[in-house]
């Protein structure tokens, strides 16, 4: 299954579609540090690490690429310092392709007394309480000096709901600010830098937005703002709306999305790119996913079940500890429950996208994505008699 | 370095001296699922977890047994269970030899209210504040269950200071528990129980309750009660003290201890195996233990300093990973921090090991101990200019 993974580097970043079904594309994009199969989940490391796992596991699992946040690393350890060390593949050890978002979303979700202007947005670390400034210029230098391969523009995305008005408003600003990041990241042929489609609920506003991106010929697109709290069928919605005006011939990516039935239905909507803090923080909080659907560990029904959380798995965690144990470990708040899991929920995940990607290849996806769509209503085993 | 390790197990518990060096012995124990090189040090694993480590790995460490808890087991997830389910062993995926203490250190440590009688000890929990009873005969028939291969007599171990009246009380109290406790253990070829002497600092007590015990004729006994806070010198006067009185050809067991250097200085005392939560509970608290001597990876001289703890390490986590990445996110609170402290710590706990075991088989651990402490003394790299 890794067969198409190890490329030689052409030195360029370089997104080839190798087969479509439906909507769906199955792809890969190959840059200097290694290829990545599309569609694709990026297990997101916020600080450096993914969180209870080596990153040696995360690898091995299939992941070609990781998610590191920008927010984070630039207030700790800071960015200039992770440059000092080499940037942030050697500091973290991890040779292959990283993607950093721009820090914006965070700096709206995490930062106390933030301010925007035109210019950029003003904030204080949740860390230490300290003030920052970052405009577009200055998140696309960050990104560079962690040496991220794939590098976002800043954006503002907005609660929803918000009235038009405002959507507009920040879908605005982020068009503005594309194009200050694009100048700020120049020639680069080895790296790219996505711009993000915003707009909010809003089609017109979505389409004119991912329009006036496309004619910036950015190497990547993402759509951003979404899964922040509205219903499937809105963000499915989003999607078909904002599809066909994004370039055929380039990878796109939805981001901070999702679960399982909600990357399924992505990519079936034409996605090429997700990344999610689900399998890792769900892990790290009892949740194991399952090709039987979620399963909640704390649960007393699997205090003496010594059946493991997936007998067919190839990974270990699923397949080697049983159920009583895991629930032990995850009522005893031990550490190892969280590996365990997160390991497991990792590994589902890197399954979902090979068998996506396998099921592309092979024109089936809508049968493939029935079967496993079936499997998780099936839900859970049923209890040990 | 591992192949004295796997042996034909013989069905029977069985110690064999190998060589002497001075008062310090080399030694193996033999029994059905494995055998134990020793001195050994056993990694804690309290609640059927090595904190923050795969089991996987605390073996490819070289550890040959690892020590449970039976206080934690017993409450969470409870002994029935635990054997319900095929036993410790199988429920965390340790098939080698595993000793349980007998529950009644962590009673006197962790429970409230609780009340010590000729009997037993009525307790309550510190996890759900339910009532336990615990008597010589609960405490070795909750390890049976538990399918312990070493298990330990319940004894009173008080802290000290404390009135040469009051140890002597306890001391006796535990002599006559571990009478109940062979008695309840019976015959078990393949397995063994241990006595514990007691006696707190007083040496006249302490050499009672080894001659008492020795008159028992168990198959191993353990020196109970140090490393409670007494200067290590006092420590090392007890186990001196006592030591004459223990027999030659049975293991000798500190429970609890302890830094490098106290198990060194025990090891040339004539004692075998330890157990204590140091390297896996500093581990989640930022210490590494090189043979550098201990190193606080919190210390802002380690923020950019890319070179690993110990480069001449065959440890991943000493080798490969950078201070600077370790600072961080022991800074940042990752969990990452305390996996890879906790598996340099136990590795360097175990090279400690196979380093003392080497030198005393060939009658040279006095110059190895110095050479070894000399390291420790002269402290860690200075740091990077």
């Amino acid at each position: 299954m890794n067969l198409d993974r190890e490329q030689t580097p052409s030195g360029q970043f370089f997104f080839t579609k190798l087969a479509e079904d439906g909507a769906a594309r199955r792809g890969r994009i190959d840059m200097p540090r290694g290829s990545i199969r599309t569609p694709a989940f990026m297990p997101v490391g916020t600080a450096g690490t993914v969180k209870a796992m080596y990153l040696d596991q995360v690898r091995d699992l299939g992941a070609d690429i990781i998610l590191g946040n920008t927010y984070h690393l630039m207030l700790r350890p800071g960015a200039e310092r992770v440059a000092r060390l080499g940037g942030l593949h050697d500091f973290a050890r991890w040779p292959y392709p990283i993607l950093t978002d721009s820090g914006g979303f965070q700096v709206m979700s995490l930062s106390g007394l933030r301010k925007i202007t035109e210019e950029g947005v003003t904030f204080q670390s949740h860390v230490d309480g300290t003030k920052h400034f970052m405009s577009p210029e200055r998140s696309i230098e960050i990104q560079g000096l962690l040496d991220s391969d794939i590098q976002m523009q800043l954006d503002e995305c907005i609660a929803l709901p918000a009235e038009e008005k405002e959507i507009g408003r920040a879908m605005e600003l982020s068009l503005r600010w594309a194009e200050r990041c694009k100048a700020a990241f120049g020639d680069q042929p080895g790296k790219a830098m996505f711009g993000i489609i915003q707009g909010g609920d809003n089609a017109r506003l979505r389409i004119e937005s991912a329009e006036a991106l496309a004619a910036l010929d950015l190497k990547g697109y993402a759509i951003g703002g979404l899964a922040v709290g509205e219903p499937q069928n809105v963000m499915f919605d989003m999607i078909e709306t904002v599809i066909p005006s994004m370039p055929k011939d380039r990878p796109r990516y939805l981001m901070g999305v999702g679960t399982p039935d909600d990357i399924l239905g992505s990519v079936q909507r034409g996605v090429d790119m997700f990344d999610c803090v689900m399998p890792t923080r769900a892990g790290r909080h009892g949740l194991a996913f399952t090709r039987h659907g979620k399963i909640n560990l704390k649960n007393a029904r699997h205090a003496e079940d010594d059946r493991p959380l997936d007998e067919e798995s190839d990974c270990a965690a699923a397949r080697d500890y049983s159920r009583a144990y895991l629930h032990h470990l995850v009522r005893a708040g031990e550490p190892l429950a969280g590996m365990l899991l997160t390991w497991n929920n990792l590994a589902y995940y890197q399954q979902l996208m090979a068998g996506i990607r396998a099921a592309i290849s092979e024109a089936r996806l809508q049968e493939h994505a029935e079967k496993v769509r079936a499997a998780w209503a099936k839900g859970d085993l049923p209890p040990r008699s």
